[in-house]
């Protein structure tokens, strides 16, 4: 604590990302990126801004990025609403959307842990939903009668770590248990298997998507994300993003997104690929005697009856495997391991391997 | 207002930025942009940095950059958080330093207008301390007791939109004065001719320097922002950031502003070609009749007394010629001018002489 600190800060409990080595050469399944790389058309759109016009802020209403992520979508550019990576629109959405006099955000209580981080910075009370005996969202538990209006819902879909998804019709569900409440789907993941509720924007007008360029874009490095809803939901987020920072998106950033998402062909390839490995890894992890949870992410979230989920964690890290593992209570004994390209995949079965061996 | 919105939002007030025009042609001097362009240093290391790469996260602790920064202001990497823009990095500030209960920030009445707006997103109320008659900040208003210990004060030096400057002393003075509450500097300008508080952080930990790669850099379009002050203060912006977005700078940007601060040569020879056309410009407006403040910015903020200032800049609007006017009392007679290239600055002069030939 410092004398110069607001009154809230000590009380944060900042969000640990996970490790980003300086070290070349490790086998990096830790914090889910694509193994593919960008499309070699955004890559070009990058190279092609890059300039003096660099010297210029650039448009703040992101009207170009804006426009074509309307168009692949099926929306109005004023449907959507772009961001410094899915995060900052989280956070845009927990001040924008959640912050109400009495009442209760739900959410899992299991899923991605920037969703507790940012109810501690914008004091939002949350009622945490539990996940079912398989780690799976039950729509009706959201879906159910609270004794006051909530805040709203957030559920990611699929959910992190689980990789689980829900059907449109369960998004529906919830959607429609409180239609005076904004409900968020986190789709990060979207792309590798679940279903979008984009798809029900014309009927739900409390929904909001949030996608992310940083997987199955493979732009993580570029930091671009983007949140579709009703015009009213997004003029919301506008208004606060307009009394935080005027200008999140670069001008190299916008170039190369939009250049992205017209590119479908490399997109649906490079995701066809990862989710094909994704069915090799499942069943040569269940093979090494894994129970893997049934993913439409691009990662598995995956336990073994015989291994201490953090000692296995360890041990591959020292084998150069980075693979991710949260000390919390139900899932301290599960691994989420990145799909790579298929030879690092093998290479991780093989240390897996490797260590069972020694350890048997 | 919106049945989805958090119970703040309509009360907000977003930030207005300058016109970001989308034809090509007009002269563009009302967002203080440089006019030289960035580094070719710069340029070539963003270059190197697009490729598959960017399927990775960038470093979410910024390492190199705020090495880098460090060295050139000679000061520990763990007092230089970086940013999204130093508008992010205001953001921060504003909540991470001023939220105290029952207390006010102090700020001029006429400063960079996005304080405000600030002061309305993170409920920090403010005590406006007038400039004076010349329109200048009067470190002993600052520096004057207060009745309860005040939550912070935050001055641009030089200030906008008037380009006036404080020295070191009267800096010192107003930091001596509150030796327990976070003074900030905003200091984006500092670069055109004044001197930066980074040269007090040793007798003063409460001063904090806030500086942008959009000006003196001219990478406006790259969104790179950073603030030096003790480890202390900076750790409570570090708690803010992580609870907030783990990643606000993308790896373009952070190879590029790396190699932007290294290029010391070339912010040289640049900042100082603005400072002499400055020089020049201030000269030929006095010529043509109007009030120039001193600037040590790369803007001016100039007054006409025979032509009100809103129509003018409509009048140079209609000439292609861009300049920014603010619709604020006490400075509603001023026209904020960007300086320009020698060509530029000839090409407003030029377009002034018609317009007052016109309407004379």
């Amino acid at each position: 604590m410092s004398r110069f600190w607001s009154d809230h800060v000590a009380g944060l409990s900042p969000y640990v990302a996970g490790e980003q080595p300086k070290i070349a050469k490790l086998v990096k399944l830790n914090t889910n990126e694509n193994p593919y790389g960008p499309s070699p058309k955004a890559l070009e759109a990058i190279r092609e801004a890059v300039g003096d016009r660099l010297r210029l802020y650039p448009d703040n209403d992101s009207t170009a990025l804006r426009a074509a992520i309307a168009e692949h979508h099926g929306v109005k550019p004023d449907q959507v609403f772009v961001g410094n990576g899915s995060d900052e629109i989280l956070a845009h959405v927990f001040n924008a959307l959640f912050r109400r006099q009495g009442r209760m955000l739900l959410m899992p209580d299991i899923s991605y842990s920037f969703y507790k981080t940012y109810c501690r910075l914008y004091d939002v009370p949350a009622e945490l939903v539990p996940l079912d005996d398989d780690f799976g969202i039950r729509p009706e538990d959201y879906a159910a009668a609270r004794p006051a209006p909530i805040a709203g819902v957030i559920v990611a879909n699929p959910n992190a770590p689980t990789g689980r998804a829900l059907s449109l019709e369960q998004i529906d569900a919830i959607a429609a248990a409180h239609p005076d409440a904004p409900v968020v789907i986190d789709e990060a993941y979207v792309d590798f298997g679940a279903q979008s509720a984009i798809a029900l924007l014309g009927r739900r007008d409390n929904l909001v998507a949030i996608h992310t360029f940083s997987k199955s874009r493979s732009l993580a490095g570029l930091r671009v994300g983007f949140a579709i809803g009703s015009e009213e939901i997004i003029g919301g987020l506008n208004r606060v993003k307009d009394s935080f920072n005027s200008y999140p998106l670069d001008s190299l950033a916008h170039a190369g997104a939009a250049a992205a998402i017209r590119d479908v062909e490399y997109f649906d390839r490079t995701r066809r690929l990862v989710m094909a490995t994704r069915a090799d890894l499942t069943q040569r992890l269940e093979i090494l005697g894994f129970k893997v949870l049934p993913s439409q992410a691009n990662f598995v979230f995956a336990s073994h009856p015989d291994h201490d989920a953090r000692e296995l964690a360890l041990a591959l890290r020292a084998e150069g495997v980075l693979v991710r593992h949260f000390s919390q209570p139900r899932i301290d004994q599960f691994l989420r391991i990145t799909v790579g390209t298929p030879e690092e995949c093998e290479l991780l079965c093989e240390t897996l391997v490797k260590i069972q061996t020694k350890t048997h």
